[in-house]
């Protein structure tokens, strides 16, 4: 059987919320290392990766690997029904087509528990190749995300160069140009509003926003967010989970735009 | 005339956004005793009964009997008009085919009247018989709100079984069932967490959970619910209106569930 | 060429937002004097005038007199990029076609440039007279905003009176009638809840309510709005902009109800 009871129940929450919309249906992989999902987004253009090991849960018990099939819509509405501090408390049995979420208040007055039916999802695990970023930012998660929402007003993609000085991202449209530009300060006097850019060389990629948007709806998981770039490959979006594992998005560049060219000049054209 | 005058004038506001979705238009009844409403909801499945004592008005006068036909959708827009802390009057001749509301700001610096025209409305008085119920659950109101949201995106109806070590609600549908039970707790340290049930004899029943959700309208008339439940006969959902009255909801459980069966093998079937 | 820096940034998207449901496109004119615009609503019924004094900027430089016509759902998207303590410095060549707007965040840790192309914009420069109102009504912006919103529920036009006690506005319609007095009121605690009316002459005039609560989306500017009314000419709408200028607001009464005669009448006429 597996069982697996995590204390910051509202993570679980956060992880789904922030999958939902890329991924309508996936498989939970259970193994005694942890909890896993990889799955491609619908349109089978992005990939998304979460990893949750087994030492960040209070309790964790998995005797035979498992992989379970949810519906992440179904599963979603099942989370909202637990409190911001209950304890989650996932069940299941090796041969069942169920999954049992228990939600406990933390006065221990209220015990929910939801079935959730199983689905047999066709997937295939791909492998992440281990990549040599020429590039990676850490910047604040919330300024990652109103970037991309600020810039989603201005144009469809955005360049994102990274150079050692800070990371630009530009977009252009009908309404014009725009150019946002975040500086490296690992000095800043709050840590959570610290930019860090670790730069092997400059690299400059050309990324569909509304791939970035979605990813940011990771924003509640982790203060910060990595991007780590190399040419020709796939950004990885980083969001680490403390103590437990991460939630990371791969998203190829559109190739036309790899070296982060006069974005005027090509939206004219 | 009628004419009284209620200090705490958004508790009338509270009172009409409670009931407007549930019943479009209604009968008003003044007496001496108070102000009172009684109506069947638009599909004529649930009753709303609404009882202002006098003593709880600052000043209250009815010099004879009157019933007050008014569209609840009219009147809510007219005490949207008011201040959160304004001073609610309200006035009509004995024979006059209009009510007058007045609105007066703490600090007496703005005064607002608004007339609202009168309907006939043609309605039946029911009278509630006393009932001698199984048991009695009191809750926290805004408890009450968010078992029957939750249980919304699970399925259509909901049990409700009471016994002595708690009360639980159980759903089930597409998704899958979900159980949430609320269990004594009458030392709570804060008072409006407390939780407390009155049983002679469990009970079980099965409701329309669009009907309960409609009536947690009422949330925030009052910190607690009481659900007030017999073998057969309608759950009696009573918001106590403090040093006033109450805003209580009847609704017939569903016959066909009345054994508090298996929720899940009903569903199937 | 033009160059603008403005420290307090969100004051000009208070201003663009103020405007741009009323607006769609419009001619900014530059000047050594200041930055101004002067545009008729959309269905040329009210009048809308921006004037800021070049002094009120930390930097301003025009060498010669320009006037940049913008699309305002567009320069609302770029300025709405800014953060709320940005500072805001807008930049335009003598013949460019496009205008920059250049943000900075307070710690100076994120720039972004945003360019906007202009417009060419047929407009004609109205004069506005200066006009001895026989009235002129101060009252807290947020008070003026909701009264025309909550008479907004009642009716489609308000009557404004102005009396040396205070102003009443009238509403009336289907739903009833509706009198909301604000009376003067120069010695409130807070001074901005102070109420004061400058009275030559009563004055009572009928205005569309649909204009007036377009008018109070510039509530965010000014702590008070100013009602300046005489007799069969347009109110204006004042809202101070502080120490740098004003937005204005100018709407011309409805001249069948000129008189504030009876509203109940008139309506069921």
């Amino acid at each position: 059987m597996f069982e697996a009871r995590l204390v910051q129940g509202n993570l679980l929450k956060k992880v789904v919320d922030a999958v939902k919309d890329l991924v309508t249906d996936a498989n939970f992989d259970c193994s005694s290392s942890g909890f896993t999902l990889q799955a491609m987004d619908n349109s089978h253009v992005s990939l998304v990766s979460l990893s949750l090991r087994s030492d960040g849960f209070e309790h964790f018990r998995c005797d035979r690997n498992m992989s379970m099939g949810m519906s992440l819509g179904n599963l979603a509405k099942i989370l909202k029904c637990a409190g911001n501090d209950d304890i989650v408390t996932m069940k299941a049995a090796d041969d069942g087509d169920t999954v049992t979420f228990m939600f406990e208040s933390p006065k221990e007055d209220r015990v929910s528990d939801f079935e959730l039916k199983l689905m047999d999802i066709d997937s295939e695990h791909l492998g992440i190749p281990d990549t040599d970023y020429a590039a990676t930012v850490t910047l604040p998660a919330a300024e990652y995300q109103r970037i991309c929402r600020d810039l989603s007003s201005i144009g469809d993609t955005v360049v994102i160069s990274a150079t050692k000085d800070g990371v630009k991202f530009s977009s252009s449209g009908d309404v014009g140009t725009a150019n946002i530009t975040v500086r490296q300060n690992t000095t800043a006097d709050k840590k959570e509003e610290q930019v860090s850019i670790d730069l092997k060389e400059p690299v400059a990629l050309t990324f569909a926003l509304r791939y970035l948007n979605s990813f940011a709806k990771a924003t509640p998981l982790a203060s910060h967010v990595s991007l780590s770039m190399a040419r020709d490959l796939p950004v990885m979006v980083d969001y680490q989970i403390s103590d437990m594992g991460h939630l990371r998005f791969y998203l190829a560049p559109k190739i036309e735009d790899e070296d982060g060219g006069d974005m005027e000049g090509q939206d004219e054209a």
